[in-house]
């Protein structure tokens, strides 16, 4: 059950509304990594959660962004405002001037319609909460792209609230992730096929106009990393019992494409 | 610039086709987390990335994708095809075969269009892999559910082939991020307010039908953490010079809303 | 600010869970005329509004719409939960058994992805209470079919509590719409042209297969109405100081369109 | 069957093109209320109209939103034109300007194409007969800020003229429903819960930050309105036998969830 | 200007309603390649046409396809009605049943609202007459799918027709591109570069999996045409003056990838 | 499968970067007639095909569009990075800047996220040829218009040779479907009805505004035409055994609706 109380969380002043930056500001209410999508997906997964330790965090957040998403509301309705009486401001947002009166709406900041294919919801735990961790990373960024992009101390304030707040939830749900005990990789009941979980295809060869090349790194080589390059790629790859088997069939590839052309019927 | 190889990556053998199973398989062809999703994502951070080293992986991966794509829609396609003809099976989607003669299409099992509204990319890189670490997790137990719901046994091979790769990739964008060598909660560049980033505020509260209550974990309690309760939450939350401050307004709030009633005009 | 109460507003109970049934709930959950959409339709209205009064009132039921979101959320999730594990049952929704592993996800009953596009919102008070009085009236609807369709009594209670409860809210939203006082005809500020407003246009005519004729009823007869039939409207309608002139130009229209029929180049 | 008569249901001149004008003339071609909406919404329901009578009423004003349709069209397009050419016009709307070629297409001012999700049909008239009439309402208030953002006489005359329509439409959908006899809080055939129905839950209570309070009104005092205020309410609402009981669990809340705190695992 | 004559185009007949049939007809209804897409896309382009002649073939074709659009409805209406009452018609398409009632909506047969995303307008009328032929194609094959798995002989004659008439617009539209007297690859005003219009890619090589190869057509070989295999595209095409250079930049590119790897930071 | 070499297949050199410009190319890489769209209708075409021969070109053109895709995006990335710190720039587009960080995503240049519901797919290999020489005519021309609007000389090369291959393409799929062999207005196995095929319903009559009157061209006159009359359509159109019998029903139309009035109950 849901309870509404009149004062915001986080008390917003704006000096001199700016319509242009109103418009950016839906972005974090009707967009795709705005306040209504975090309030959504973390109450869902909550609603769908079997775990009652952790179904009582994502509730704790699920609506704490509730209430984000009523500050970034005021915040964008106070800088929509004249869109409302002036036809140039209305030109940063016709559909906000025209449709909505200078009002909010679901949208983001180039009138997308907020849509729930926005949310990740998979009702396995762990794999939510590493999408929660990502999701309030992109928050961040967004709202420090905000910040940036602002003139208007009050409004500098509350977004800087906002900001801190994702940090404080992607903490939230590291300690909840690690909590749970599981091996990092380890997702799920079915184990990856050993041998072939190691391997890293070189699926992009050559040099760039701006002389990219190849790269070694950790997420390659060291520890059980092997590489595979494009020839033995080529030939395809069949797993079984736990080792990977270059299928051959003799004579299979020729550079180029040169041979075994046939003609059309 | 891209090749095709005509050999597949992984060599596809069906039994006998199940078009209710190959409705099943779509999600991973044109649904939210699927191959396509996985390939987009990857390729156009790659495409974004100045980070010359992180951008070759991006680019393998990404590529890799586009091969796991060709091979579920290979199987799918096997399992559609008797909903070109059949009218039992078209109706366990009738958009593949009516409007596609049984062939693929990228829609999900529920035939929703595929849209770049799944996809993940905020051209900041680290925050770019923890999305995909997310991403593959996904992945992983979707493909895990299909297996579960799969009794032809060269179906399955291809899933467990695709189900490993997709932890294999969550190895290596996890080691990439951890190579940048940043603190896991340093995100951008403009600092988390010190003090409220570590407030938790308990916005969830009471007990449960099935008896649900508050809970204190690694996420709420120990190190940093502070948690903030209901009245004080309720009085609203200022945060000024790296402290959180309670404004007060005297008489602010009286619980069940009883008071300050005026009659409506 | 809001608030999650861990109780829900109505307890739920169900005895045997009907997967195909819970798939039709999704409906309310996160369909065109569900919850979330009258959720935020109604808050983003208050959020918006200037009249203190009514804005109080669109806060009150915004929020137990969220409420209801919530159970309908947990009763579906309790008639979809064997999609996890029964092949059958996921047949009934494959996007919910295979991405969501059987938890609820903001889609409705054919798996669409909950959109802001379902929502009327325009800012003007009295034509935003239009809206939410038909937007209630559809969910009334809604909840009885789901009613007649439903065997389980557990179930039937909770959609008999939901379905009173919008019409308790279409009571509120008339008598809002009542006491500003306005007449039913008049919206924004510009008077449309009189004459012209009480012209009914008779735009389809004939006599159809099953017998189907022209009708007078109030709509169109009595009062200040003036039907005006299609030799007179094809001659083009011009407004001009609040009367209705026909546009003469002779010899304009020949029936048949045999007439003045040019070669093409 | 439909026919198309060459000749303009209201003739357009335009003085000066202006294409940020043809932009949010958009709203009204293909915008959530414009004109195809208003044709597709009435049209259908009167397709699926059993009821004779207003079956033909709907087809009447189905048809000509059709005519409005081509109108807006073609005032749209003669403001949109510049877009072909010049660059700076172009910026206006890209979409319109690079893949229209400056000519209409079904989008709104914010390019997004028009969706059937607009569309309010349920099949039970009275319930369609208020959609109408509220989407009437906001047609209109649409029409009348596009009027106030206009500078040319021309297109002002045709707007006014579509703007008067909707008032026709306004009067005519709510003598229809009327005309129907039907008490107007008699929606379908379940009757809501006697008692319930009359509970007013004050769900937003407090005071905002701009002096914000609980307000009573029509909506929720006088007749037979009871309000049930948070403590009473967030003990649980059942309802039996057409009245409410408050289900008790002793001890059920402890005010700020302070209290039956457990620790995780 | 519209008018509506209430005959339908064709009169409609249905022995036993067929739900699951009813949800199929609707690809046609409110489809991808259904009705109301041909309507559109026809009369806009008309809407947009410079040309008269062209342009009164672009309204004849429009308007005809609206009143398909109503023949489609009705046979639809009549198949899913038992959807109304019948908990397993309901089952066959559940948003028909419950948001709708048993009456048609602009879904295609997945419950995918209509959109204008289906629309192609380019304003370009050689270009729009090449996509309305493929249009009427895809139109008439959908047609023939659903006659194939249609059992009522009155709902075939009704397909019969409308698939016959989908073959009358393909000729029309392609005598219509025919004598603007166009080259047929001639598009616009820019000419392509000589030379490199000629090159074919041989971007996909190798043999596949049931012995796919190269082949050579007359999509490739024979006039004009010059095949460019892979070894000469990877090292860039560069279009100057009418001919392909190749740009040179020595030991470009190892096969596989192997060489020039460097360390990551 | 697929390989990616780092170069790319056209070298991009940007001189100033134009963030208008950027947002603008945007439809090239994330619209409808875009590289993405044309990569996935040919190359999911090609999936599905079982003509050996056509599929092989399928893919080919398919894969080249990806190497299409990649230089679009670089070319657009290179102009819109100064949205990450201009706030002027970033006005151009929002969503890129704030979202994007300045780095390009899969959306169009009114912000819309790419959708499948753009590609054109049934199944039939004639009819896909259809689709795919529509679609190279809309890419050649949007590409031609962007041209226009741009003053960048490396930019204007690159899209001079995106544009060449548009008809490339175009003219490969010309002779592929011309070497099927089959009747141009052949699709399929089902014969339209005889008569019926050949006979022009005139459903658009009267005079325009400007002048427009019917017209008589190669597309409803000579040939097999027949043009049938709004008197004749209007008696209802019925075909059996190949020839078209109006069906009489005595006294069945008065002009202009304003007989058969019933009084509505």
């Amino acid at each position: 059950m849901y309870h509404h109380i009149k004062k915001l969380m986080y008390t917003v002043n704006v000096g001199t509304p700016d319509p242009r930056f109103g418009n950016m500001l839906l972005e974090q209410f009707g967009g795709a990594n705005g306040e209504l999508a975090a309030a959504m997906q973390y109450s869902i997964q909550g609603l769908n959660c079997d775990d009652p330790d952790r179904k009582d965090m994502l509730m704790d957040i699920g609506t704490e962004e509730l209430s984000h998403l009523e500050i970034v509301g005021i915040l964008a309705r106070m800088h929509l405002k004249p869109m409302k009486k002036s036809r140039d401001s209305a030109e940063a947002d016709p559909l906000i001037a025209i449709a909505g009166g200078g009002g909010v709406g679901l949208f983001n900041s180039m009138g997308d319609a907020w849509t729930a294919d926005y949310l990740k919801i998979t009702g396995e735990l762990d794999v939510d909460l590493r999408s929660n961790i990502a999701a309030e990373a992109r928050a961040k960024i967004v709202y420090e792209r905000l910040i940036n992009f602002c003139d208007d101390p009050g409004t500098k304030d509350a977004l800087q609230f906002l900001m801190t707040r994702e940090i404080t939830h992607m903490k939230a749900f590291t300690a909840a992730l690690e909590s749970l005990g599981k091996d990092p990789f380890s997702i799920g009941n079915i184990a990856p096929t050993p041998g072939l979980v190691d391997e890293y295809f070189n699926d992009s060869t050559g040099v760039g106009d701006e002389g990219e090349t190849d790269v070694r790194g950790p997420w390659n080589e060291g520890g059980e990393w092997k590489i595979v390059e494009p020839p033995e790629l080529e030939q395809g790859v069949e797993a079984h019992n736990g080792k990977t088997v270059a299928k051959t069939r003799k004579d299979d590839i020729e550079q180029g494409g040169k041979t075994r052309i046939k003609k059309s019927a």
